[in-house]
């Protein structure tokens, strides 16, 4: 049922009963290396463009949660993907290989949510039993689309975030045993007329605040409800601006349960600039090291808040300012909802 | 409720209550120009570039539906679009100036029908009451992207397909009067194997059989319980390899109830090759032209299957075949469902 303006409320505990995620040598190096299933040793995968490499990765976040729920991608009855690469191709020959009914998705890095917050529905309203939703980045692949070949060593500034090699995926099913995805708010367009693709997180932190504001209005909570908030790839620039305006809006927040999975992926002294990104950081971050951490009885409830910046290197050169939006799913051990 | 393997059929009769659409100047000189809201004298629409122009003429499709329905934009509680430019960026600047939820959609030009059937999922489930969904395409801008900018005057063969400068919108409603969407099929990504992007038609044709096949078999009907089956954008090459499939996969079919956006929209003498395509072909076609037939009478059932190739022009590039879907919706005036 729709709860409030924009927050779907999930009555029939859709589940996730698996997820599979992959990643490249960088994060294997990070923090979190033991909640990815499987770590490549390069950047590669064996193919020879990275947007082929970011597809079998996606390809292998699927097979790996296909098998670890005891199914065959038979079994899967829609996948809801889609990425950062133009016209989001590695999502869609991916897709070409699960051979499942495909709805593609573009939110930038709120895909993750986005496709989860959709699966969900479609559990929940009983137009689906094993729904799989899922994205990756990559990073030479994205660098070289929206900024430069890896290969000019261009410099970033330290406001930049480090696009994230990693695909996650999730199978939502009504049937199963799993952490429960109890509701979640769709997210707005909101542009702060901030023009610098240098600086993501100052963009999206609004887009942020509006989702976590009307999420809490929606459902009559404030956000002790939640163990933790996770934001998606706001990095350290981000996340300070988000605790700001969430004061600003009176809203009440324990900054030490306010944390960002570009911030949890990566380690301290690795050159991150202002931390991780892309549609592979919060979809890894979440079905890996956030479910591993709910499952051993770390967090009973979450809200996942995947941000996005829409833009493209067209609309920048366009002079456009950054429009940005962030998706939010509830995820509670248990089901414990309201 | 799901019916068979991937069919929704929705039982509480969401209704198109209103619908937008607009179009370029070659399409005003077309066989349809009576069934666009507005027909715009050039291609720019006063934007500075024509990415610009395709976001202004999606926002006037929507506003002419919210107008037309006697809403105001903020009682639309979703959007849901997408289009063909990368990272979607007309769809979600727009989504900016109508400032609902947006959900984010890529399916090329299969589009139109993605999002006409997760629109009218979230109304039959009762998680929305009001719901917009649409998509546009500009030719300029389409063929910059994804071929030679028009100033080149670069020759193409006869099986290239032209891209529709329109936007169409639709809103989805379980209050009010109109056309009921009864059913949808979701398509599965269909590669045969085809690489050249001059013959669009060519490679959709065996993913617009493979969802009407689909369909029938999760509904048990056969093509006559339509009176009509609208393709996406198959063009003259793509609607002749699809007569023969369906023949050769023994599902009967009357031709002259098969038709094709891509043929409706324009007149015999302009110089279009093949065919219509892009995706504000089948969302114009559909929420101006077959609506007002089916609000004459002249059709009570219909089949629209819009078709997409879900290739970039990387993928091209990196010698990679088309990856191709259909997504099918049925409409039906009255709502006279199984």
């Amino acid at each position: 049922m729709r709860l409030g303006h924009r927050t779907w409320l999930f009555e029939n505990k859709p589940k996730i009963i698996a997820t599979g995620t992959i990643c490249g040598p960088f994060e294997g190096k990070g923090k979190i290396p033991n909640d990815f299933d499987t770590i490549h040793g390069d950047l590669w995968l064996g193919q020879d463009s990275y947007e082929k490499a970011q597809r079998v990765m996606f390809e292998e976040a699927c097979t790996k949660a296909v098998e670890k729920a005891g199914l065959t991608k038979e079994d899967i009855e829609f996948l809801l993907a889609g990425d950062l690469i133009n016209q989001i191709t590695p999502s869609s020959f991916a897709s070409r290989t699960l051979s499942a009914p495909y709805i593609g998705l573009f939110g930038a890095c709120s895909t993750s949510m986005e496709g989860l917050a959709l699966a969900s529905l479609i559990v929940d309203s009983g137009f689906g039993n094993i729904v799989l939703a899922g994205t990756a980045s990559h990073n030479a692949a994205t660098e070289k689309q929206f900024r430069y070949p890896t290969e000019y060593g261009g410099q970033k500034p330290p406001t930049a975030q480090w696009t994230v090699t990693a695909a996650g995926a999730a199978i939502v099913s009504s049937q199963g045993e799993g952490p429960v995805v109890t509701s979640a708010t769709l997210g707005k367009v909101i542009d702060m007329g901030m023009s610098d693709p240098f600086n993501m997180g100052g963009a999206m932190a609004p887009a942020a605040v509006d989702t976590i504001e009307a999420h809490l209005k929606d459902r009559n909570i404030d956000l002790s409800y939640y163990d933790y908030v996770f934001t998606g790839d706001l990095g350290t620039i981000g996340r300070e601006i988000a605790l700001d305006l969430l004061k600003k809006h009176s809203i009440s927040v324990n900054e030490e349960k306010f944390q960002d999975c570009g911030l949890l992926i990566y380690k301290e002294d690795q050159p991150i600039l202002a931390g991780g990104s892309g549609c592979g950081c919060s979809a890894g971050v979440t079905y890996g090291h956030l479910l591993n951490r709910m499952r051993k009885g770390e967090i009973k409830r979450m809200l996942v808040v995947a941000t996005g910046a829409l833009l493209s290197p067209l609309s920048f050169q366009q002079k456009e300012t950054i429009p940005c939006i962030a998706h939010a799913v509830s995820i509670e051990a248990g089901g414990v909802g309201l």
